[in-house]
């Protein structure tokens, strides 16, 4: 059987939820409509490293709005945003025709029931350390990182570490000190 | 005499308050006048699946503002919200009044020195594992998680699981995997 | 020679620095200039309810704007506020030639090196439980709560109790349960 | 071989990055394009403290708006900011250029990937507690405090120590009492 660094290798897509994997949860109205949520730069420097690198990275939410937007679309460029979603299985199926993606090689991660249905369409699925109990009885691997403190860095560290391409620009100062 | 359980059972409404319960307690004031809160994505999953399933969620704080109405009434749809609300006895009894509500059979979370009287009058009166001293010597259930930090959902879900109403949706998913 | 809780019972006034001490000392800048500050509603209900008791609560801080105005000013109805200030020990003393202020008998907290001067100008110097190292040497007594997670708090609630003030139209229904 | 209190005796500069160091790396996108940071009041005393004795502190980061500037440069005028900053070794050239420093006496705080050039170009590199394994295994120093709680202020009280210049003007308070 497969070992789990063996599924990281083969990882085509790496699909995100918001809330609880991004975040910590935290989610606070403010004036004009939109709620102010709290990122982590330290996920955002992998985010954008790893769209550089060719890696495919989705984002599916039920978060929607015009931060949302600024924050994935603009600032971090993914792949794909589906923001405002109900039914993330349909979101999935949809994600997977439209870029052609096979979802037996996809990770997901997501923190809470209504992405259990998501969680168990693909290959990899996995969730922050404080996912909720349902979550961490589907997940295959459970970050020891909790939503918003590092658990979609360590994702896309592993993915990438996994095939060499973590790093890379830099490792020459490593070697050589 | 009846145990903690067989109350849940037995709750026809639930009753929270907002800063502290639904918050950490912190408060910022924002230009405009409005006190900026944040709250925790999984706690509003566990309201909006009660208030869908046809449960009775009300809101009763010394809050108040655009922000709060926001929260609750158009994101959440909770049954009832009491806001700017002094004396909390006296809204316990209109809203039992205004909706029928038996407060025997009603469980109240708060966490600070107004909302012991409020305590007093219902039958499953809790707090969150940061409430005030006072506060934990009234409650009949100190939840594990502090405000803001799943005090909320642990309630809500504890009430839906004794009658086999939390997660049903999903239940199918975790039983054939 | 006199204790703590002896102190305490013939303090006249409260003095309490802003940033680190009514908050975790977490400033964030905003469009318009001023810095966002996150308070917590329990201080806020401990401050209301004893300025409602009559007790002179004053701040000192070097913090400035409207919206810390609208917090100290508007919502808690403090003695006193004086903002802006470089100086806290010339602040002091006017505070207390305007208020006939005794400053054997004044508590003042603070958390940083602009607020040694301060403290050694009163008879209860007092700080967080996470104050800057020359701060503790100088307080007579360091709350066990850090600033912004109830150190305020603690301190009016040890000079209300020290009076019997404490939670005093509340007592009642704890005795008779 | 010189040790650590050595080196930072003769600092000349600190230079430090912004997500990560002065704050947790938390950032949260408002209206208006800007991102909202949350900085430290004790980081900012002991800048503005350093920055008045005549150290040279610089700012290098890829963040960049108005509410930067506005911290940095209006609030804490620091000796000079670099924003906007993709390439920070290119930075660091310019920087020592322009101000005619040795970057051997030049002590640098950063706490990710994007830092490890700069930090492999001075006499000093150091880091906060919580930072990157790969910036932790490039620092000679490793704060005992994490980005945002502590980190600038340690490494500024340190190097003032190291000449006798933290909290001089309140010496004197202390050793009178």
């Amino acid at each position: 059987m497969e070992n789990f660094k063996e599924k990281l290798t083969k990882v085509e897509a790496m699909v995100f939820d918001v809330d609880g994997v991004f975040t910590d949860g935290s989610v606070s109205p403010i004036p004009g409509g939109e709620l102010f949520r709290t990122y982590n730069a330290r996920d955002g420097y992998a985010v954008t490293y790893a769209v550089s690198e060719g890696y495919k990275i989705f984002i599916i939410t039920g978060a929607r709005g015009e931060l949302l937007e600024k924050r994935f679309v603009k600032d971090f460029k993914v792949t794909g945003l589906y923001s405002n979603i109900g039914d993330k299985e349909a979101a999935m199926r949809e994600l997977a025709d439209t870029h052609g993606i096979d979802l037996a090689r996809t990770l997901y991660m997501g923190d809470d029931i209504p992405d259990l249905g998501a969680l168990r369409m693909v290959g990899v699925p996995v969730c922050p350390a404080d996912a909720a109990p349902e979550v961490v009885q589907t997940a295959i691997y459970v970050s020891q990182f909790p939503g918003g403190r590092g658990c979609v860095r360590d994702m896309i560290e592993q993915v990438l570490r996994a095939r060499g391409d973590w790093a890379k620009h830099t490792r020459a100062l490593h070697t050589t000190k």
